[in-house]
């Protein structure tokens, strides 16, 4: 990007970290860099104090593995939440995703990613070790798969659901079919046609 | 952004740090924070200590009010550099797209901004006494204007030329025209207009 060395070492450490954010490079390095300088040095401070102590002190849930500052979650530790159902996602963000809805009341399982031999992650990196234990414990009777319908997500699916086939659970998976909003015509041929063959009770509401 | 809280004080501290960064939302903020947990904690460390380094260590050149490692900036420290010419710019950004060029050879002089009425900027919260200082000293001989063509980059000139009147010095500013590339069919009238009537020698080369 610059063809010449930044005036100063340690402005220039601060662009190459800032660099190495996803989606920064460095001339936006640069930018941030120079609007920190105008920031008081106390905010400053804050900013890169607080980041590292997020980095430092946050925990895994142990139960879920959901992202938590205590050894459980708020999640598992609330005793309004329905403790016979496990939602199984891949990480926080769809943990996220799903609460907002605020139609979901049970626990979750986070996986941590999933099943991709492309990317070299096996089951074995993934939580589903701590899931069938949860499972196990007896208390659980439903599993609901909310994965991506990618490949690498039915794989992991269909890789659990083998493995939870000798318990006493049933599994479940979200509905699939057309969203709320979408135009059949521009629906792909694959969603409308599971939807037309999995056709539902009307409702009213 | 988020209806409900994120589900860790700790997560929920550093996205609104964050998310404080110019360009950065909450939900890029999260995603920068969830990247951020994926990396080795010493490197997270480092990111924080090395921001917070570089707002509490930096300094302004004494002599330019460039940024600089030490108490005079590498330019102002380097005897090869022509002594007797001062570039004036808005900001360090100045300076570096200049000595890109690779086309100028003497020093720079960092005002930290430009005279601006409507965001309550004078000249008294620019460097300018500090330029008149160096000025004053005698081994000046050309004061070259390089602010942005902007109603606040001309005021700005305007004010430092009517200051730097009673000193023996040259006051020049960048040669304005037509750029290198530029159809003229596009070219703004006023722009054209002095190019035509600011017409110079052709040369080849």
């Amino acid at each position: 990007m610059f063809s010449f060395d930044l005036p100063s070492k340690l402005l220039n450490d601060a662009v190459e970290e800032l660099a190495k954010l996803p989606g920064v490079g460095r001339k936006t390095a640069l930018r941030l860099a120079l609007y920190l300088l105008k920031q008081p040095k106390e905010d400053v401070e804050r900013f890169g104090n607080t980041i590292v102590a997020f980095r430092s002190n946050i925990k895994h849930c142990r139960c879920c593995n959901n992202l938590s500052d205590e050894e459980v979650c708020d999640i598992c530790s609330n005793p309004r939440r329905e403790r016979s159902t496990i939602c199984v996602v891949e990480s926080i963000r769809d943990v996220m995703s799903i609460e907002k809805t605020q139609q979901y009341n049970g626990l979750y399982h986070v996986l941590g990613g999933i099943i991709s031999p492309m990317e070299g992650i096996g089951p074995s990196q993934l939580e589903i070790e701590l899931l069938l234990e949860r499972v196990g414990k007896g208390d659980v009777n439903e599993v609901v798969l909310a994965l991506n319908t990618t490949m690498e997500g039915e794989t992991t699916c269909y890789y659990i659901h083998k493995k939870l086939k000798d318990f006493p659970v049933a599994v479940t998976t979200l509905a699939r079919g057309i969203g709320f909003g979408d135009e059949l015509e521009y629906a792909d041929e694959l969603t409308l046609g599971r939807s037309i063959k999995n056709r539902q009770p009307f409702q009213v509401g």
